[in-house]
Order: C-alpha cells, then structure tokens, then sequence
C-alpha cells in the first residue's frame, strides 16, 4: 500500500521517432520511485529519485543532456517541496553538479533544521557556490563538460551559428526551419505511504540563454508546489514545464495549487487555471507565444482518492504514472494541434493504498 | 504634475540614535526620484534612482556597506517590475556591481524588446555571470571588497566568531545580545506622470548568509509587484522587507497586490494582507519569528486618487515619501511593539497630478 507517483518529461514537441524511448524512460522513472514508496520512502526522496533518473538521460532537457547556453556551457535548474514540513529547496544555473535535484532535495531538508544562533538555512541557492555546497555536503559532482553530450553540442554549433551569422536576416527566419523546441523540463508528483506529498522538478533551460538566467524550474514554489492536505482541503501537488519567464511572472504553479484546492474536481482545476491565470491572464496577455505544461495531483488521504492530471499548452506532452491501481507504470505522449492557443488537459483517477487490488 | 514616489529603508530594528540619518538618507532618495518626475522620466527609472540612492550609503543593507555572507563577501539582490509593460528584471548573489538595481532595470527594459529567432530574454540573472553582464551593458563595477564598509566587517568578526567558536553554548545563545537585527532591505514604489506605476527593492540579504543565497528580493514577483491600472482594477506596487525565506514561501508581496486590487481602501487590504496571508497563514504556521514589511501604493489614475500604505511586523519600519501634495520629501520610522505578532499598518492618501496645489 504505497502510494503514488507521476512524472512528466516536459512540454514541447517530443518527435514522433523517440515516443519509444520517451514511454520507456518514464517507466523507468516511476518503477523506480514507486519500488521506494513500497519500502516506506518519503514522497520527498521518491520525487527525487524519479528526476534522478530523468536527469541521467540524454533524452531530457535535464541534468546530462541539457540545452546548452549562449556560451555552450550546461547550466542546470532544479527544485524539490515537501507538502509536509512546507520547505522548498532550489538551485539556479548550477553547472557540473550530476544530479541538480539532490542538491534541491538537500536544501528542502536542511531547512526543516533550525540552525543555530537564528542562522536562517537558504531555501535557494546559485551558480558556483551552489556547486561548492554540494561539494560540502557529499552531493556527486561531474567535470562540468560531462553533462554536455555530442547531440547537444551539435544542436548548439548550428542554432550559434544561424543567430550569429546572419543578424541580418534574422527578423525574417521564423524558426520554422527549428528542430522540435526543447522545452522539456522534468517533474514529478507524488504521494507517499503516510498521504504526504511532494514535487519536484528539474531542467537545463532553454537553448543558447544566458549564462546566469534562473529559470522557473530554479525558483522556490514557480517550478512546482505541494502542500497536505489540511481539513477539508485536499492535498496538492504541481510540477510545470514551459517557458520560464511566463511561468514566473503568471505564478502559474501556485495559482493552480490554489485553484485545484478551491475545485471539486482537478480536470476542472487545471482547466480553469490553465485557461484564466496563463492563456487569457492579464499578465500574459503580450506574449507571442504561450508554452505552458503541468502536472497536478489532487488527494484526499481520508477517502483515499485521488486524481493525477495533466495539461498543456504545447504540441506535446509526455507523461507517467503508476500507483497501487496499476500493477506497472503507464506512459503515453499526449498531444495537442494547437501550440499556444487552447490547453489539452487529461488524467485519470488513483487510489494509494490498494484498496483496489 | 509629475507623480508620487515612496521608499523604505527596511522593516528590522533601526537604532534610535540613527533616526535622524535615516530620516535623512530617505528624504534625498524621494527628493531625487521626484525631480526625475517633474522631468517626464518614467516611473521604473525614478524608482530605480531612489534605490541607487539608497544603496548608495552605508547605512542601509542593500550595495555599499551590505550585511556579509559567511565567508565575508558583499553579495546582492534586487529587481525591478514595469507596470506598464510588466517586465521583470532580477538579479541574485551578485557581486562587485556599485548598484544591483541598475542591473535589474538593465532587464527589465531588456525583456521589451523581443530578441531574434526566438531567443528569450533572461528575468533573472544569478553570480559572476550577472556580474559580466553588467559589464556588458555598461552598469558601473566596483572592486567586490569595496561595497564591504569597516562597520560590516567589525559586525561580521563578531558573529562569525561567536558562532564558529563555541558551537557547544550555541543553542542557550538565543540572541539578545545581538545588535539590532539588519534585515533593512530598500525598497520603492513610484507613479509617473502617466499614471504608470513600477517597484523596485534591493538588498544584501541576510548576515553570515550561505554564499549564492537568493532572497525574495533578488526573485521575480517575491520582492516586487507592478501592475498597471485596468478597466475598473486600481493600478497597484509593493515593495518587500524581511525574512527572504518566508517571503518567498508565502508569495506575501503578490498575494498583496492581488488583496490590494480587489480591496477598497489600501489600509484594509494591507491589512488583510499580513494577518491572512503571512501571520496567519498555513504556510507560516511553523515559523518562529515572522518578519516583514510593506510598502504599497494603490492608485486610480482617473481619479487621481491613491493611496501610499506601509505595514510591518517588525519592530520598526523606515519610509519616506513625496508628491504633489507635499512641498518637500516626509520621513518617518514606524514603532511596532510586539516584533513577529501583530501587523501596524499606517499610510496616507496621495494626489498625482497637483489639484491639490
């Protein structure tokens, strides 16, 4: 009787070609955190183990394999929150860190640890101190160049070059002639034994930005949020995907947590937080385009039921899921024909403690 | 008929013998950002004007003479929110940079401008690489050990050696005999002659802080909110001090704009603003000592009418203002009793546009 766990291998445009590859890495993910959760892990330490996992891939925009900056380098985003204690913990453009999440997860815990004479633990840290901490504190470092793989390196040498050397003609080149924008941040959500919640996620940012830049991913409670439930408000959890800048300024993780603890019903949550705080808000209203994906998680530990949903505002999204209702992990592309204008918003049902098998 | 510019010099523990220099230092910040206005500059830029002032001298912990990271460095963070194009600029840990908030204005401005081929201009730039690319736009540098003053380092020999040299009495040490708690952020929140609104904060964080700490100052939309007035909606800024964690975790400066907007009166929503969303919050219950401070301004540009508002939960709260109302620049320290428990919440309504003169 474990719990739950959901993941997300971003919103974007995942090619038709990998969809194989993508469904069997998100198995992985969640086997792996759920085998955690039957041990008695925390949700804390089983989010962090599925990003584990999506980071070490090539495949994800996250940890190995990341988009590279505007001077080639990998610089990662990651951050964890226990729906428990209510800490966060995360790191912003920290390079040749393995795994950005634990770092992330360590933070979390750290602070639930008072330190002494009114010290107060940072919930965030960035760029080289955040790798000096991880250094002190046992988290695994990598010569920073190992997260930059051969396909990333290409993708980097030709999209350099197209911008560099023809300002000219720039305004006109559309980005039509773009590879598939890799957008893809990973997230998880996830449930534990006792009803905690908790979520994380992780992400190298957007191809060729700036060294420094901190997206969402990389900034307590704007790249996910979990908090227990309370009295008759349900536990939620969100993880998010998409352009961090919109992300940021739309608070649109936070607004859907709000939003799926007001609503009967998740499907209808999302729906509305998709709809009226990102592609109609105010705050959003100048942006060309609108590339958003979440997942949310809605439980109530009394009635054991829950709800795992996910949305998204790009042509894709690539998700997974498992819990005690399902004796193995399901993963599938979901998919949307209209990037930037309408939310494709589904999911399914899950009980946690196995009173369905 | 240029505007209204308010300042704060932190909310904390101000010395009573400095009254009279903090009284002053806020007066020439107002003064200066309210000449800007009568000269048609636009309300980010008077904002960003005040902040530099304020930096600027030793007496605030925000540029020159900032509290010290526990390996003895300056590191800052401030930001900047346009209300009328809502851009955000943000910068984090950053060092060697005379005035932060000139950088997060650099942006701020810079997000207006669509860059080519899709490339995403950064919100938030973190370390050495906002340092360089302060440099690259031309925002003045100074030798990193220059924006530490004599008085911080006497104050961080102090700490540093009382917490590392007897780790054993740490936990009975509960803090009385430190001086007066610098938690004085800076912060501004201006209207222009067109009825624009913009805030602006900057800080050095907390003392002996982790290096590459991020507090809410240095975060989009944690330690500042700018909206624009629209149809029947007041136009609305808020500028931050106190706990950055806290800050960050309760989304206090948004969640007051979002009260501010939908409130009549200034006073009530403020006031709501702190009991419901900070003091009494679920996502405060578990702090030991809960410290903020406000300023905000709302405003109804076809009125003409606003209204400039500070609250705190701290001992005392530094704030100055100036508009067309008055002939010269008011400052003021704010007493609060009872540090962490109750909210006082004073303010005064304000003209733009010289009816009243």
């Amino acid at each position: 009787m474990p719990g739950f766990i959901g993941v997300h291998l971003g919103a974007g445009d995942h090619a038709e070609s990998l969809v194989k590859e993508y469904t069997k890495l998100s198995n992985k993910a969640c086997k792996k955190a759920f085998l955690m959760l039957e041990s008695g892990a925390s949700a804390v330490n089983a989010c962090t183990e599925a990003i584990m996992i999506l980071e070490d891939s090539p495949l994800t925009n996250a940890g190995l394999g990341s988009n590279c900056t505007w001077d080639g380098d990998v610089e990662c985003d990651a951050s964890v929150m226990d729906g428990h204690s209510l800490q966060q913990g995360a790191v912003g453009a920290v390079s040749g860190v393995k795994n950005p999440v634990c770092l992330a997860r360590n933070l979390c815990m750290e602070r639930s640890e008072r330190l002494s004479m009114g010290l107060i633990p940072p919930s965030m840290l960035v760029g080289d101190s955040a790798r000096a901490h991880a250094a002190k504190v046992g988290v695994e470092l990598v010569p920073p160049e190992a997260l930059v793989t051969a396909e990333q390196q290409r993708r980097y040498n030709k999209y350099k070059r197209r911008v560099t050397i023809a300002p000219e003609d720039q305004m006109e080149d559309t980005g039509a002639e773009w590879e598939p924008a890799r957008l893809d941040t990973v997230g998880a959500v996830c449930v534990d034994f006792q009803g905690h919640v908790a979520a994380a996620c992780s992400s190298g940012g957007i191809m060729l930005k700036s060294k420094g830049r901190v997206g969402q991913a990389g900034i307590p409670g704007f790249g996910c949020w979990a908090q227990d439930a309370r009295g008759d408000i349900d536990a939620v959890a969100v993880s998010s995907s998409g352009c961090g800048e919109q992300l940021i300024r739309t608070f649109l993780v936070k607004e859907t947590a709000t939003m799926l603890e007001e609503s009967i019903c998740a499907v209808r949550g999302l729906k509305d937080a998709l709809k009226l705080k990102y592609l109609e808000s105010p705050l959003s209203l100048k942006e060309e385009e609108k590339l958003a994906g979440l997942i949310v998680l809605k439980y109530n530990p009394l009635k054991d039921i829950g709800e795992f949903i996910w949305g998204h505002t790009t042509k894709t999204m690539c998700v997974g899921l498992m819990s005690t209702a399902y004796s193995h992990p399901m993963s599938r592309v979901s998919l949307n024909t209209k990037p930037g204008e309408i939310a494709k918003v589904e999911g399914t049902a899950f009980k946690c403690r196995g009173k369905f098998n």
